[in-house]
């Protein structure tokens, strides 16, 4: 008789002890295959996704992104490209939220609504909402078939492979490398950015595979830090701009399997009230990889410090500031600063990964949640 | 000679403990105040307000509300309320993060800044990069020639009176009916709604003053639920709709004078992550005032219940449902759904203040924090 001696479910893992750590380490192809056929001629080409002419592109007046959960973290980094590329006002809203509200949806409004399995209960009945409103939607989704993507008018298909593990992670990144396709894809057509503008974009946008092979790398100092994390039981994630967009995914990641409560704010707004939880020994991980941001977080740094926060600092490589201040740093690669996110959250999904593992939980199926939220 | 004996300070405090606890006691008399004169005819007029002429009121495309800490709560109120009333598209951003983010302005971009102390820096940089960009400008404040109120184009004066505590109340709900009326005054002068419909909310705000008194008679039961809260270390607030926006509030008040680690979620987004940090005897305070939410509360609040959560309801008088499944309920005086948010902050405020005082701590003065942030 034949014995099969190996775990089959560990064959499926690819030699991971966790879904959720097999998906970490597939965002570099994730990130290859959903830039697949996108781009033509050094240029971002959405014309097989996007039905849309040149001319009803060019009418677009309002996006609005609707999402839940890293969706939604995914939606927030879109506004922030989206309004930089192409200057037309993008919304970003809770799909739970925006169903109900009864937002300003006409023919001129682009719904761009993004769930990784396309079932998403919430996010599906505001595609509908939108669609009855006589709006443009577009999907973004990981599942060919699902009903977001038979239901939406435009489709675009993130290559991220079958993800398991309930805490999301290459969805996420897929769906920013989508994102910022859609975003290149307006401003060529629309000509608010010059063609050598959006091709150096491009360019830096087909280094990330690369990039994000470098930046798991550190898994063996990030395992470190995370046994001292996994013995907490609050934390707090600051940042600016697109870091606090990251920081927010990075917070919602270690919720979601460690169960530590976690949260993220705007570096800025500390001193609006949160300042006050801060005292000696609390963990604050501040991100710090946007330029012109770069001297209001150390000063945000400064001040948390100053209160006795344990610092583990995210900067870009070659940081030299950080290093005097925070407690640890851990590095990315440097790219355009509007790219970062794709980077900034590979050290952040395995800080929660490895935080999860040291407290010894199921890394996989967390308590209390599903892989899709299919009811609402 | 003559003896004084009774204390300065105390009566400087019109008798009550803490400012900030006087300052909640005045919220009707502000409330009332701050609508004098402002309501002619049965109809909002901000006319002495606000210079522009109803041909440019007809001409602005977007609104921008610009603020920091409990300013930018209020100005999530603000998105509802004028997009529901005006129909015009309503951003909300937190100054901190809009003057860094190239925000898209132009003429026809009305930019509502909020600022209880009219000197918050990140806010009136926020203003003056408006300005620079050729967008209208009107500031809601509570001081007569702060710097906000002097470079603003348009200044609507809240009459909250001096605000000594840390922890902004009366100023919040101050400034809640400044944005009311400029969602009335806006409507009324775009005929977006018909007068009759008008003249009916106005109707239910000038009740509102009386409400909020009533709303204050809870105070002893919300003591004897404090005296609990203030044994916890985390805690979590959930809503919809406005009492979403009322959650962030009420969260932000209980973190800065209790340093409780409390946040505030869309009760939708639950299944999405942060369900996996209520377990037995977690507490969360479930805003249930939302008669179109109803339901959907009702189901989140089981979900967090079956999970062993300590739930404290917030609902409308008469309600029966929470009964049956909050461990308790506090209820506010029935009035218009999109007025609650007046009401439902004023037992979130006295349950951080009575929190603070159980646990000890310093009301007026919370660690850390400084009254108006002056400096960015």
């Amino acid at each position: 008789t034949l014995r099969v001696d190996w775990d089959i479910v560990k064959a499926e893992k690819g030699g991971y002890d966790h879904f959720m750590l097999k998906e970490i380490h597939e965002q570099p192809r994730a990130i290859r295959d959903t830039l697949t056929g996108r781009v033509k001629g050094g240029q971002a080409d959405l014309s097989r996704e996007i039905a849309l002419s040149p001319e009803e592109i060019r009418e677009i007046e309002r996006i609005h992104f609707v999402a839940c959960g890293t969706a939604y973290h995914a939606g927030l980094v879109g506004k922030y490209v989206i309004e930089e590329l192409v200057r037309i006002p993008v919304e970003v809203d809770v799909a739970s939220e925006y169903r109900y509200r009864n937002p300003i949806l006409t023919p001129r409004t682009l719904v761009v609504v993004v769930s990784q399995s396309g079932e998403t209960a919430d996010t599906l009945a505001a595609l509908r909402e939108a669609k009855k409103a006589g709006s443009r939607v577009l999907a973004i989704t990981n599942v060919v078939g699902s009903t977001v993507a038979r239901e939406a008018d435009d489709v675009f298909i993130t290559q991220a492979g079958p993800e398991i593990a309930v805490a999301s992670t290459k969805a996420y990144t897929s769906q920013l490398i989508a994102i910022y396709l859609l975003g290149l894809y307006l401003a060529r057509i629309r000509r608010t950015r010059s063609e050598a503008e959006l091709a150096e974009v491009v360019k830096h946008l087909e280094e990330l595979p690369e990039l994000a092979e470098r930046t798991l790398e550190m898994e063996d100092t990030i395992r470190r830090l995370a046994a001292e994390i996994a013995k907490k039981e609050d934390l707090f994630y600051i940042g600016r701009g697109l870091d606090y967009a990251v920081s927010l995914e990075g917070s919602l990641k270690l919720k979601e399997i460690t169960y530590i409560h976690s949260e993220a704010y705007t570096a800025g707004e500390l001193k609006h009230g949160t300042l006050a939880l801060i005292e000696e020994g609390v963990p604050v991980i501040a991100l710090a990889t946007q330029t012109s941001l770069y001297d209001k977080m150390v000063s945000n740094i400064e001040e948390v410090k100053a209160r006795g926060a344990q610092v583990l600092g995210l900067a870009l490589e070659g940081d030299a500031e950080l290093h005097k201040l925070a407690d640890e740093v851990l590095t990315i690669p440097r790219t355009l600063s509007f790219l970062t996110p794709v980077l900034t959250v590979i050290p952040l999904q395995l800080l929660a990964y490895h935080a999860c593992v040291a407290r010894g939980y199921d890394v996989d199926k967390p308590r209390n949640l599903a892989k899709s939220v299919t009811v609402e």
